[in-house]
């Protein structure tokens, strides 16, 4: 199974960023990424609809033959963590990587979570720190309106838009002094610098794209499933809504271009037949 | 078939505002919404999907039986404009009414569009008006974070992220000097008072719903398919997700409580079987 590829998965394109980080700590490995952009965004849907989704998304990278899948998706990993326990393959979401870092990153415990709505009503990454480490005080923040500014280019950290909703949603941080803040969606490190802008230098940003890959690459080695591959990985892209689309809007997230490798799929008739 | 419902639908909560124009226009018909909240919103998705969409949204209100279907989303009326010939009852999305009004309202032909991007791209606003009278000047902008806005609450006139988001959109309209806005979108009519502060008082907005609604009071009363009842109608909604994330929000659009008669519906699964 060595050299089957990687299974990423995300409601849309925010998973990107993992995808970028994984190219960067193991470029010898193949991946295969599902975007389920035409139902993109989980963030603001229910459980049980979350629960579904995700429950398609890994199910179609299984029928492309993967060695271990990722959801890089903070709302799928905070909802449908019960997804390790149905799928044969290792899986990890990005909770409990990025929840590790922000424990071991803190100095003085005290840390922020930002996600979508039902990323923070989930209470995932809160509870993983309190776990690891139950003297930490951790705030949270539901930042919906952080998803729609990166999806729509408002992106600039001079823009005067950005700066005030950043304000709105971290102004209760910023003044209860956290020294960690989880960037709990795919979508956030996007806007990162507008965040680290107002709160601070001495306020540190944990990604959880690049916490997960780091993971990630820890459970191959000790599964015995690096790829013994020497050349540069393939990376293959597979999207619900149009390729076009998708096309156009990828490198804002991937940093480099898709290129061909990417084609349509039908959910719906992948589940009918 | 006097006796059966009308039949509205939209991509989630939005067409909440259309209900609501048509309780005011017709209060002793019996309406259906359907409102697709698992997949929602369409704005960003591809032509070929939402088309896919609005085709499985209006199957499944003919499940229920109506005598009359409406689009109450701007996006599929643009997008799939083509229903009107594949249903056998009487169909109406909301660019026609709403391009008819706008064209009757500008004094000095010179109309503003605002919509998602999905809406803008297809021209379908500004097509209509220029067949209705070629001599009118159409500007579009879509606006998608209004959307987000309006979902998240951000609806204050006052909140200076709104006025800030209003001004970036429309700030090229205004010195353009439109007398007539189409609020191309049913989350729109929300902060309408946002938008009309922004342009002056000078300026006539056009709200979809409120137009729709009195146009498909007339093709009902055309085609003799007029409810004789006298008492009030009753109203059921049915839903994608979950119930009660409908009902927490539903009262923004619609200005009345939907109660317990709200269901759930797994499209999915009516596709299926």
């Amino acid at each position: 199974m060595r050299e089957y590829a990687i299974g990423i998965f995300d409601s849309g394109l925010g998973g990107l960023t993992a995808v970028k980080e994984m190219i960067k700590v193991l470029p010898h490995e193949d991946i295969i990424y599902f975007g389920d952009t035409a139902r993109v965004p989980y963030g603001n849907k229910s459980r049980s609809t979350i629960i579904r989704y995700a429950q398609q998304d890994a199910g179609f990278l299984l029928s492309k033959g993967v060695k271990m899948i990722i959801a890089a998706c903070g709302t799928v990993s905070s909802v449908a963590a019960g997804l390790k326990n149905e799928l044969p393959v290792p899986f990890t979401g990005v909770v409990f990587p990025t929840a590790h870092a922000a424990a071991k990153a803190t100095r003085i415990k005290r840390i922020g979570v930002i996600g979508t709505s039902a990323t923070v009503n989930s209470n995932s990454y809160k509870n993983e720190i309190l776990r690891l480490d139950p003297e930490c005080t951790v705030m949270q923040q539901d930042c919906p309106l952080f998803v729609s500014l990166v999806e729509n280019s408002f992106i600039s950290p001079e823009d005067p838009i950005v700066k005030l909703i950043v304000e709105r949603y971290l102004s209760s941080m910023k003044e209860a002094g956290i020294d960690t803040l989880i960037l709990g969606c795919t979508h956030f490190p996007i806007i990162s610098k507008a965040i680290s802008n107002y709160l601070g230098e001495n306020v540190t940003l944990i990604d959880s794209g690049k916490e997960t890959a780091l993971y990630a690459a820890n459970i191959l080695k000790e599964n015995d499933l690096l790829n013994k591959n020497t050349e540069p990985g393939a990376c293959r892209y597979y999207v619900s809504d149009t390729v076009e689309d998708f096309r156009k809007t990828a490198d804002i997230f991937l940093e480099r271009s898709v290129g061909n490798e990417v084609s349509h799929i039908n959910l719906e008739q992948v589940m009918v037949h």
